[in-house]
């Protein structure tokens, strides 16, 4: 692939009440992002948004002025961050834009809960779940009460277990080890909200059941922030560049929502993409130094790493039970705390954490250089130095 | 630009009660500009939909049994149309697909009315509009009343009158020009909606006052149907391949959808945008075969035409009482009969009318080869042979 680069993060501060509307959030962001990589506004010329954003493109042109020639929308939730990155990667590389920003914002604990199924209940149902066709999610689901993504998460969870064999205590423990890791990495992150609360296996045990087997610490955060990336066609700014080295945006057929009679995130379908992913950028699963995996819940971290090829097949849980994914494990993943730690900003704050990595910037730095992965789904990118 | 071309066209029966559900529609319409260059859905690896189409990537995805690795949305109503077009243009320019489908479909007259302001009323009001900031359209201009397209153009016309001025026999001289050189190419065509109905002058000028001063035949019309493209990186299939020689998609700050206090859409942002475009594809405005340019209203016509260049500001409205748009005028416009008289697939059946008379097989098809036009506000794309 040819030379497009991440050369700017920004974000707002997370928390649990913004206090400011998601417009504001989204130009904090995108000013923090520019202001990252010295890029003047003027000179952006390309939006990518998540189709689920409030604050849309017209929105942003407003606020700074700018001169689009480029712009789009990724759908399905949070498949949609690292698909972001992949659309701002095709305009660049098409000669379409020269300097394109991707941002997320949601006030996701003040305003919209997604975690009350709020979104799903103010927009029909159902067009919350990822990967799902909306008609049938909604009328097949919907009636059954499953509305919000962590009930819908259980099944997975529930499904894995099945599939790869594992006892109610083994997949609690593999989900707690994610759930502690990811702590133990917000510990050190000044920006993670949950930053000051420590956890460990009997914490996570006897958090709050939400959606069997879930527990609560199994579920992404709900939180205020905003995010944003610069990409670009050469290296510009004081930061280290951050190469796309191959991006993909997957969507499968027959993905429901309740996921028992389709095709687990870790299923042939997914495991091709990931695998053409790694192969578009000469990387092999060893080769990666550190990973971003989309943890709407913890399972989906299990899953991630087998449809990206990490672990074989119903192979995840075990490995995590036994190695985790802390600085000293074959693959650290989420490394800024993710959503289950850090904040949910939908994606997008994964992103950045994977940027900070290949920069050498993380406040949990690991400490080889090296190929890093962002995965969501069927969707995902490799940056790399 | 690189060699990116439109290989494939594909639309259903336009009409104004299909009896079949959107996603039928769009699903006939992708089988059909698949079979037009002989490419298999399997080949099929990129979508991109506008986001207001309620027929979902992952149901296209089930229904072809597609494997996806790029997918996208354009905003903003009408501006998608070729916006679509540039997407994929980027997607395969850049090796992220091979092969892509933009696709519209909606039952626009069965299912919701836009002309009925249904669309805005049922998702919160003001977004309809397709440069306007969403917020403050909704909010100052829907509560005067002004929830429809045609209500909001009308204060277009009148200040285009305003501007460039004209009296009122003049401004309807000009406008009802449009609407009966579009409906003698309708005449021709057998998919347009109206073709059997004649309409002159006199007729115009009879027609029913919807939002002074425009007439209902100054308005698009409400229909159901659904239209598609292919676009991939190589000549294939029988017909001749359509070249996208350029694409840009603009998106001006500060275009109040009442647009009253801002840029109409003749102004300095959209000159300029629309001057690099032609000057992207190394083309002069007297080098154009014909035009596509998107007409939600006849004076959107006018406005598009010195938006591009084709006519100096506010000439517009003189040149086309002198010559008006048919197949002797300077510049052919919407020749299949556009959404005054062919159909509303909103701005993609005008998209498939400039790709025919690239090909040579328009039913109104202009016997001179060259670049063809396609516009819509300030996005637009050059199509060549």
């Amino acid at each position: 692939m040819s030379r497009v680069a991440i050369v700017g993060v920004g974000q707002t501060r997370y928390s649990r009440e913004s206090g400011r509307s998601e417009w504001q959030l989204a130009v904090e962001a995108i000013s923090n992002a520019l202001t990252d990589c010295g890029i003047d506004p003027g000179d952006v010329d390309g939006l990518v948004r998540y189709s689920y954003d409030n604050v849309d493109e017209a929105m942003i042109v407003r606020s700074f002025g700018l001169k689009l020639r480029y712009y789009s929308q990724t759908g399905f939730g949070g498949l949609g961050a690292p698909a972001t990155l992949a659309h701002a990667y095709a305009a660049v590389a098409s000669g379409q834009a020269r300097v394109v920003v991707c941002y997320r914002s949601l006030n996701g604990r003040s305003t919209t809960r997604y975690g009350r199924a709020e979104r799903s209940l103010g927009t029909g149902g159902g067009d919350l779940i990822a990967t799902g066709d909306r008609a049938p999610s909604g009328a097949f689901a919907g009636p059954y009460g499953m509305l919000s993504p962590g009930q819908v998460m259980a099944m997975w969870a529930r499904r894995y277990q099945w599939e790869a064999g594992l006892t109610e205590d083994e997949l609690a423990a593999a989900m707690g080890r994610i759930a502690v890791d990811q702590r133990a990495y917000a510990r050190a992150n000044p920006d993670a909200v949950m930053g000051g609360r420590p956890l460990d296996q009997a914490g996570y045990l006897a958090g709050r059941v939400i959606a069997t087997p879930l527990r609560i610490f199994d579920l992404a955060l709900e939180t205020d922030g905003a995010a944003a990336l610069v990409v670009t066609d050469a290296a510009v700014g004081p930061r280290p560049a951050v190469w796309i080295r191959s991006a993909i945006q997957g969507l499968i057929p027959y993905a429901e929502s309740i996921a028992t009679y389709g095709e687990l995130r870790n299923g042939p379908t997914y495991r091709s993409l990931g695998s053409r992913l790694l192969q578009d950028a000469d990387v092999k699963p060893a080769d990666l130094v550190s990973a971003s995996i989309y943890d709407a819940t913890s399972v989906s971290v299990l899953l991630g790493l087998e449809g990206y090829g990490i672990y074989p097949v119903n192979g995840a849980a075990r490995a995590v039970i036994e190695h985790g994914i802390g600085p000293e494990s074959p693959l650290p993943v989420n490394t800024s705390g993710g959503h289950l730690s850090e904040a949910y900003v939908h994606g997008m704050n994964l992103v950045i954490e994977a940027v900070r990595q290949v920069r050498g910037e993380s406040m949990n730095q690991i400490p080889r250089s090296g190929p890093v992965l962002v995965a969501s789904g069927p969707s995902g990118l490799v940056l790399a130095p």
